[in-house]
């Protein structure tokens, strides 16, 4: 583990910066609310529907402020990322707005719609195959020959001062809220969460919803240091990835806990959320619902901010159908 | 057909009167946009978003106003309808609202999903063979026994007007529309926008419509006097009802043109707008979209209110989903 000053976290002034930058290429997004849902759990839940948001995702938010704060320079040569999912589409997103290059290595077997998508926006997709190993010597074969930026998907400072602005609007649209919960992955929207709120709002508690199948971070939370697992399986692939030094950072300092949630409890939540909400969330937002449903007693009476974290969803797939 | 003196046609005074009458039981629902399917079309569209309506749709709006209109002596009569679909789940929501009886006579053949909605808003449910003949007979059992009053889906003022009371908040928060569009079925949400802007923007174009195998309105429209299908078959099985005497006052006094959609164009857009969106909305009020893609040069350079009718949908069975 590196020394915290090795680490170059981000500051709220960062997050400030950040947001003044991405702000003509991201949407405010939305608070909606659901009586329904608010019966049902005793808690006033207010949904920041980052689904709404352009590139479908919360990360077009992080991956928006680090393309925007590159030099001249360096943006001539371009960015890269590995991605499977919402990031490698959101710095496709973000990188077509500047009019940069953008490469995205993606495993073979990633779902050609995803790769489709960042192709419309402009990205070069080099295809690895669904290995670490291979995914970095690829990674690593990109770089070399372009020069371009790493953006990574949540490990990086840029990234998670781009999130932190998501949590900032939501205390901008919502008052006295007691708690906010978000799904963890690998830890960029909670840590953007934790930079937000440590600064302006210490009092009110960060929950962080996790699948019982990808539960690497609860296991770290609980035992006080990085624990990362090979290949978890859960219907919420947003929440694979293991927590970084510096997501981890973030995750033990401030998060009041890490709560659980079963593949059925995913599902249910998410199909409960399509039909009452009528909002089209992917699998992994609906970890928090499932996980507020679940432990009534942590929630009940209180005004909690709820992160929907992206809405790209393979319609003609979806989990309850496979039932 | 009967005078327009017999037909007790709403006013706009009485779409005032109902707006302020069903304030605290509706959502003045939210206007989105997409600049993808702005790009896609060369228009300016507002979707109105009723599919975040109580009740999952803008028929909330009618069944309300008629409920709320009601003496005590005739409310505790209660109300009744013959719907299988939006309308009794509306009338259930507002009777339920108001704490007084209702009935809805209902196919047998209905998804048992529907009967049970109206059941959870408090609503007695009456089923009768799929065919008209015997909803009339079971319906006229229901009146004569309970004394209740009939709220007709859409052939009634009461309902009208409060359908109306939609392009109202429409035209409330979108600035210089040129044009409204809505789908069409039994006609009651195109009379509402025929009502409100014939009163207060009457050179704004009104556009209804319509699946191709369920184009009633359409040749009515063009003939000159009401058509009616027996039995039309479309996925967009809110619009299979024929017009009435007073929907068809002010479809053929006030609507610029009907436009059709076959039932893979009503799919496309439907899955379009789930994909694009990330809302949840029917297959009728895909049929907007469908038709604005399919007509460009109608609505290009325009700046067009849509109407997202509601979005109360068999997650089960979803259309593109039986290709």
């Amino acid at each position: 583990m590196k020394d915290v000053d090795d680490l170059n976290l981000p500051t709220f002034d960062d997050v400030i910066a950040a947001h003044d930058r991405i702000a003509p290429y991201i949407h405010r997004t939305p608070i909606l609310t659901s009586e329904y849902l608010n019966g049902l759990t005793g808690a006033d839940l207010f949904f920041k529907c980052e689904n709404f948001q352009k590139a479908g995702a919360f990360k077009a938010r992080g991956a928006s402020n680090a393309v925007f704060g590159l030099s001249d320079e360096q943006a001539a040569k371009g960015v890269a990322t590995h991605s499977s999912g919402n990031h490698g589409l959101s710095l496709s997103y973000a990188a077509g707005r500047r009019g940069i290059p953008v490469t995205v290595v993606t495993p073979r077997t990633a779902p050609q719609a995803k790769k489709d998508a960042m192709i419309g926006y402009g990205a070069r997709v080099v295809e690895c195959e669904p290995s670490t190993s291979s995914r970095e010597a690829v990674f690593a074969e990109v770089v070399a020959e372009t020069g371009a930026d790493f953006v990574h998907p949540y490990n990086d400072p840029r990234v998670i001062a781009g999130q932190a602005t998501c949590s900032r609007e939501m205390m901008e649209q919502v008052e006295g809220l007691d708690a906010v919960i978000a799904p963890i992955g690998g830890g960029g929207m909670i840590s953007g969460t934790c930079l937000t709120l440590s600064a302006i709002a210490p009092n009110v508690e960060i929950y962080a919803a996790e699948p019982e199948q990808a539960d690497d971070a609860y296991r770290s939370f609980k035992a006080g240091h990085i624990i990362a697992d090979d290949a978890p399986v859960t219907v919420a692939d947003g929440l694979k990835v293991p927590l970084k030094e510096r997501t981890w950072h973030f995750v033990s300092n401030h998060v009041t806990d890490i709560l659980l949630a079963s593949e059925q409890e995913i599902i249910d939540a998410m199909l409960l959320t399509w039909q009452r909400m009528k909002i089209v969330i992917e699998p992994s937002c609906a970890v928090p619902l499932a996980t507020i449903l679940k432990n009534r007693e942590v929630f009940e009476g209180k005004r909690v901010g709820v992160v929907i974290t992206g809405g790209n969803v393979d319609m003609a797939s979806l989990p309850w159908m496979k039932n």
